[in-house]
């Protein structure tokens, strides 16, 4: 059966992607390694909007949020964590793990937090030296206001640190323009590659920071591998071969342009919506985010066994909730190399599941309705007559 | 040209690993990624020689490295680091990272670390927390005696932690037998992965030492990853292509037999040596390990120019020395997916560039000296006859 993967994170990578994975090892001290990385760092400079350096790590995600924090805040520092999930969630346990003084701004699963929230955590918090934040809440798909965000920290000393990891190159995030600090992705997500690095950017307020900060780190050293990058290297054995296939994924990101990937992705996401309130389901992020539509899973259903039908029967990988929301949602991905005929399959294969459970459901209902929303995108052109 | 790998990590790939890495990507919090690692670690003991856990880390072996130290050692902590070379040199620079107070028991680069040495330094600090040693020291060559070491340390209340990167599954490393609590390796050396994972074992002195220490820890938290273990899964998404993809390198590995492996590797040692006396070159390390040999470049010749003619002309990628070792060494690596034959090619190659360069050496001479070896493992057959 055709599997088709809607995860995420993990997420579908090009084949031309796989293939260079497939290629023989090479040896990573070498002016081969170096070409490969400056080509790398300045597509990942591109796709994050920031002429910033942006520094590999051979790590998941949360050592890139690791390494942003413990960097950046001493011993004690305060840090604002503006919490709208499980990922922002995980800003404040690794507040906890090195003892720093976490001030939680949290809402409640579904919602965004908002930009006066913020600003009155700054005003009560004026001695914050770092500010977290979550592109993409991937645990409930809601999408926050960095932009917002951006603005109130700026004119403060505190450093704006992002978790990009599922949003960056699946929705708007301009890290100069918004004045983000330190931006946090992963390999794994709408950068469409196998899990295994994270990407940090770094502006030089958050440079100077480092600079003056006498931080307990070794393998996560963000000083050391920016002065590393400056030859174009790194100061650990890094995933050299992950990086090379990086280079392909984001070649391929470069070649379909940074506002057209965006607009796919916004494009992909509204149809989602469109879709699944065609099949009666209820929506759960209130500011939905692009790379992922999450929806309640309807009273009656089981939601282990409309996944497991989905993914058995058809092919379709689909996440549940995760936590407290176990069980209650079902998260849809499509960030990423997805494009909107993986949409429509995924919402067919949920029709026919919906209705093979006793739900009531219009069979095509939910493909039309994404369907008039791919179909807005199409501007007529005149046919010429015979 | 074909190109063949020889540098002490990465290390060439086989061909059956590399389209593993190429398949799709999948989902890793299944059924499938349980039943995958659960198949690693098994395999993982068996190379390790031991019965106790072994962690999969996303990192390379420098994280697995500092977690090893971070877990256990409290701030301030004791920690007897036993240097013959950079690599040991990296345990006390993660000391020094971490505030631990290291005792350094050094010897001159091309030397081994004598046991006594480190029956002394237990005597003299018997509050030591841990003693650190490294089995291959790949930047001079030199193989260290991990089972006289374990001995001494087994018998205090001290950890023996071992930095087995470059050597495990080329040279004996008997992990339970030898006493050694943490033993870390990395994926892209003997074990013929790319580079991107480290593996950590944690006996259950180790593992009582961590339970006991409120380390500064997250992301390389070897706690949080045994308990996850124990449920076949991980605290952080993990490279789950890389983990898929190392099945497959270690299926080899156990298909050839761990004693196997170190007699091959210890026959081609043994004909890399002769092979590189035969040209006249000098050896480097008086207690050579099995994974590579290194010799030091004959007075008048200019290293890089040897290696880049090597390179160039012949396809053969070796390594030189590092830091203060820059120029005055080559390092040939025979580890990992590497043969007889492939040894004879490098030693041919390093035959035919020397010559170029001028300098006296019998044609055939070296191949001849390492085929002598290896026709020592040939036991004749008798014929039957017509």
């Amino acid at each position: 059966m055709k599997q088709r993967l809607f995860t995420p994170g993990p997420t579908p990578v090009p084949e031309e992607t796989l293939l260079e994975l497939a290629k023989p090892v090479f040896y990573h001290r070498s002016p081969e390694f170096k070409q490969i990385l400056s080509e790398v760092v300045a597509d990942l400079q591109y796709v994050y909007c920031t002429r910033n350096p942006v520094v590999p790590l051979t790590c998941s995600g949360t050592g890139g949020m690791e390494a942003a924090l413990t960097c950046t805040v001493p011993t004690g520092g305060k840090v604002i964590c503006l919490i709208s999930g499980r990922w922002g969630e995980r800003w404040r346990n690794i507040c906890k793990a090195f003892g720093f003084n976490c001030i939680s701004v949290e809402v409640p699963y579904g919602q965004a937090v908002a930009p006066a929230q913020l600003a009155e955590a700054l005003k009560q918090h004026p001695d914050a030296v770092a500010v977290c934040a979550t592109l993409c809440e991937t645990a409930t798909g809601v999408g926050n206001d960095i932009a917002g965000f951006g603005k109130l920290v700026a004119s403060t000393p505190a450093l704006l640190i992002v978790d990009a990891i599922s949003g960056l190159g699946a929705m708007e995030c301009r890290c100069d323009d918004w004045q983000v600090d330190i931006c946090v992705s992963g390999s794994q997500k709408a950068l469409m590659m196998p899990p295994g690095l994270a990407f940090v950017s770094v502006s030089d307020k958050a440079a100077k920071v480092m600079a003056a900060n006498p931080a307990k780190v070794f393998y996560l050293d963000l000083k050391k591998a920016l002065a590393k990058l400056k030859e174009s290297d790194t100061p650990w054995t890094p995933a050299n071969t992950l990086i090379r296939a990086m280079r392909q994924s984001l070649k391929i990101l470069r070649a379909e342009g940074i506002e057209t990937i965006w607009a796919r992705h916004a494009r992909m996401a509204e149809a989602a919506r469109a879709g699944m309130q065609a099949l009666g389901l209820e929506l759960f992020a209130e500011r939905p985010a692009a790379g992922l539509t999450v929806a309640h899973v309807p009273a009656g259903l089981d939601a282990s066994t409309l996944l497991k039908k989905l993914e058995k029967q058809y092919g379709l990988k689909l996440a549940g909730g995760q936590d407290t929301l176990k069980g209650k949602i079902i998260r849809l991905s499509h960030m990423g190399h997805v494009d909107q005929f993986d949409v429509l399959a995924a919402l067919a294969g949920l029709e026919l599941v919906l209705l093979e459970m006793g739900h009531p459901v219009e069979p095509g209902a939910a493909v039309a309705a994404a369907q008039r929303v791919f179909a807005q995108a199409v501007a007529p052109v005149p046919v010429a007559s015979a």
